[in-house]
């Protein structure tokens, strides 16, 4: 186990109807804040009635501002910081799933920052203060709820970077199940890879005697598998969705990153295919993470045995472990599908022309490798897309 | 799964040699401190002379008050307040055990109040406000390191009770498993028995819906088991250590509450065993623990079985679910006698004349009732001491 600091002070509010307190909680920071969301489903599932009725309520004044898009554009946080310093507005509550939360965290730290806001998200600069934060979330998925992260694209040039700082925990984030049965299917499958990605980014792992947290990933990937199901069959199963939202948020609160080293390379494949084609980040890992796995695991083939046999119950074959490292591979393949979620590029209708694009984008055309588990230079990185195909 | 709120701010830096920077944590809260520890066995290991080093290097000018004693009592947390007051204190750092953090948060809370603090164990008054309280552990067992709880004894009438607030989470708690190393292998053993009945008190449960938990819960329960024989067999195993103590803090800072009623029962039937025989915490649970399952488990079966199936790998007996349920209760006992614990009160060489004393104290004369996964009375109380002979 490596040497660690751990610190999450993010206040979590969860279960049945408890978006009726925002006022409250958002009224210890501001009285005049931004309310900033996506688009309409809000409004349709009666959660945006609710909320600004908390708001009001509370003597909260809201100015909005919506349009959000998956892999949130760059354009509208400068739009947002600039209300937000016109208005003096000293709150941000963002209400939707990680799209929305990323873009709310990044006018937070855009407000009291003198130059561009783009300097935190490709390395020239780290952020030191921010309007503070606070989300109601509709989507199980990215986990941005109770993160220090947060993930932006660039227009030009098609960028999605990440920054990563302490100063991005939201103060509080609300957590009701009910607000996810309205998501379509296609979507929640989405959130569920997503999910699981977050959990086996931080599995594979080269660090040794990692015992308990490769037990509690193990943990929330068996939870959201086996309640991943049940919502598939019924989608306002609450106490499925209950199990599945939690998880979501301790997939990736950076408990299950203590004392080890992640891989990444995955997210990273991901955010280059998702800025061109602008598919859902889910179903973008959905394609790649698989394809990753085939390619890296002769690497630690005892870890990939562990995977497959620990979640999902893979009878362990003890005199050739290479084939149980594979049928977890292939196991967790079937369960995407099973998500209605792309496997191969093919899938998602993407053909082969951009892959060397992609590959240079990724790894700055060569000058970069992407992952930890195992270093991936950009002849691999395109291999694993080829393989995706 | 019940709605529920967690929030947990303490900030945890754990490994190797990490105690060497607590002067730099503890000189952002005040540069005249408490340091508040137990006997020699700190100043024997060197810890105590590390870590003195690092606060006068930091410019920190300290108190000491040492002499914290197992089942910490209520006069040395006066003489603490009493200490801080006098001296303008305005930090107070633990080094020890729980024993040691539970005084001194104590002290902590004790210091800005007007009352007498033993107000705040009893019932009378919740705290308000507290000094700023650091730790350095020594002993994984309590969880108090990164916990909201304290428990303090007072001398007359042999009270033992706890006080539970967010005002007791430590700022920091420094873990380096190296610590552990020069523990006695009794004391070893009591810290794990410690560690497991907390987990245990989360998980046996009336809450429907709590597979997320359930699975955490499980997850820490084996990670404990197996290093804990490592260490039996080897007592300076970094390695092992580390799962063991970063267990004993997850086991006990409430992310593993979330949604969830818990028992504590045993708990606290083992506080009434150790303020009258001044028995080790750990120990009095070993006794008291597998009495009390073997008294409830037919309350629900199915919990009991999933506990023997997942934690101790019992095979499922599915048409005598019963019998994996006593199975699990066997392998628990086995366990701790493994490390040396006793099982039975006659194993501590306790006799049966107090039983009766101690059943009144834990339900006020049959006034209160104990337990949530079954309300116990007074004549449950005193039968489950009767079976523990």
């Amino acid at each position: 186990m490596d040497n660690f600091v751990f610190q999450n002070p993010t206040k979590i509010i969860f279960g049945r109807g408890v978006e009726a307190d925002v006022g409250d909680e958002a009224a210890k920071y501001a009285k005049k804040i931004l309310l900033h969301y996506g688009g309409g489903s809000i409004k349709n599932s009666g959660l945006y009635r609710r909320i600004t009725a908390s708001l009001t309520k509370s003597g909260i004044e809201y100015m909005e501002l919506s349009g959000v898009k998956p892999n949130p554009r760059l354009s509208l946080v400068r739009e947002g910081i600039g209300l937000c310093r016109k208005n003096g507005l000293g709150f941000i509550l963002a209400v939707g799933g990680g799209s929305v939360i990323d873009s709310a965290k990044a006018i937070g730290i855009g407000v009291p920052y003198e130059g561009d806001v783009w300097d935190f998200y490709c390395g020239k600069a780290d952020p030191k203060e921010t309007l503070p934060v606070g989300t109601v979330l509709t989507i199980p998925a990215a986990g941005s709820e109770m993160s220090c992260g947060s993930v932006i694209t660039k227009e030009e040039g098609l960028l999605k970077r990440p920054c990563n700082s302490t100063m991005l925990y939201p103060k509080f984030s609300f957590l009701n199940p009910e607000t996810a049965f309205t998501l379509p299917k296609y979507q929640v499958g989405c959130g569920i890879a997503d999910i699981m990605a977050h959990l086996m980014e931080r599995y594979f792992t080269n660090t040794k005697h990692v015992e308990l947290i490769d037990r509690l990933i193990e943990a929330c990937l068996k939870t959201v598998i086996q309640n991943a199901s049940k919502i598939m069959d019924k989608k306002d199963d609450y106490d499925a969705w209950a199990e599945v939202m939690w998880s979501g948020t301790v997939a990736h609160n950076d408990l299950l990153s203590t004392g080890r080293e992640g891989d990444w390379a995955s997210h990273n494949m991901e955010h280059e295919l998702s800025a061109i084609y602008d598919i859902a980040h889910g179903a973008g890992l959905s394609i790649v993470f698989p394809a990753w796995m085939q390619y890296v695991y002769k690497h630690d083939v005892s870890r990939f045995a562990q995977f497959a046999v620990r979640v999902f119950n893979v009878e362990h074959t003890f005199f050739d472990p290479e084939e149980a490292a594979r049928e977890g591979i292939r196991r967790l393949k079937a369960f995407f599908s099973l998500l209605g979620l792309p496997v191969s590029l093919k899938d998602a209708g993407i053909g082969g022309e951009r892959l060397s694009e992609m590959a240079d984008k990724a790894t700055e055309g060569g000058a970069a490798s992407q992952g930890f588990f195992v270093k991936l230079n950009r002849q691999d990185v395109y291999n694993i897309f080829v393989s995706a195909q």
